[in-house]
């Protein structure tokens, strides 16, 4: 399996944790945007997005970071990371379309704003009203939950858990959030 | 089954047109957004996020366009609209998740603000920079294939499909589109 990186992405960060987790064997393949190998012809036709994370095993070739934690998920992870029974799946898809959505507009869209000078979606303003949503949503589930679906571990704590972990990055502090807290330490004490 | 919905969400239409393909019987609840009928707490209390849709079925209450697409697939659809399998299954994710990021950021986001007069994530420009990299994703994708994933319809093609029906309300031309039209129509041709 061929995993492409590259040094400072929470998205592909993602796919490490799982990876780590999960024991698989695999192979780094670390891209350097300094050179823009993310948006060389050989690397946009694996990823039209010309973004890490992407995986390449056995003749597939997955890109998104959710797409990616479901693929190892089912390939290695038994039934614990994704279940396919309708509810428990459908929970577990819940806590990825936030990472994907709220969190990817808000808290990931704070940090590269604030590390790269760079604001292509709105003010750093409107990057925090975004991630004050993901992170009310998850407070309010933590409220009463030890994890964000099911009552073990899944890949919808691994998608949601990067950025905000970082959410001092993104210039958020998470001081009125305490269940997050308490969870991001559930979350290393996995040891991924 | 209940289906929370308003008239006019794109996203609570994934969901009506996968009910309607699978000939899911189900009860429709229409919220009043006007007297704020998804902001109470008994509504906020099924889903953080404020919105539609949500489905409440058998003790298990859904959020999210995608998960309910998900949970429906797993329960009513076979294998044909959510495979389970790694490769297949990671297959559709990618396209649930490129609906939530940059479909819902950019084309949703777009006709929201031409509709609403109101911009919370960026200008107009911006929407549009973000709406054509899922537009590109998805032409290159159909420039080879008569679907998203796999050669038949799936949930990735229904959660893609509202948003980029309704380009123009969005402000983008789809001419210069002429795989995802095809697909369009293809989609139509299904007769949700």
């Amino acid at each position: 399996m061929k995993f492409y990186n590259v040094g400072a992405s929470g998205n592909a960060y993602k796919v490490r944790i799982l990876l780590a987790l999960l024991r698989v064997p695999h192979e780094v393949v670390l891209l350097d945007l300094a050179k823009r190998e993310h948006k060389t012809p050989e690397f946009l036709h694996l990823n039209p997005r010309g973004e890490v994370p992407v995986i390449e095993d056995a003749g597939a070739v997955v890109w998104d970071s959710g797409a990616c934690l479901v693929y190892l998920a089912r390939k290695h992870g038994g039934d614990q990371w994704l279940p396919i029974a309708p509810a428990p799946m459908a929970e577990v898809m819940q806590w990825l379309s936030l990472a994907a959505s709220e969190i990817q507009f808000g808290l990931q869209y704070a940090r590269r704003g604030l590390m790269q000078k760079r604001w292509t979606a709105g003010t750093l303003e409107q990057g925090h009203a975004i991630s004050r949503v993901a992170l009310g949503a998850l407070e309010q589930r933590l409220a009463s939950h030890e994890w964000l679906a099911l009552d073990h571990p899944t890949i919808g704590d691994v998608a949601c858990f990067p950025y905000v972990e970082t959410a001092s990055e993104s210039g958020i502090a998470l001081d009125s959030y305490p269940r997050i807290k308490a969870w991001l330490a559930r979350c290393l004490a996995l040891r991924f």
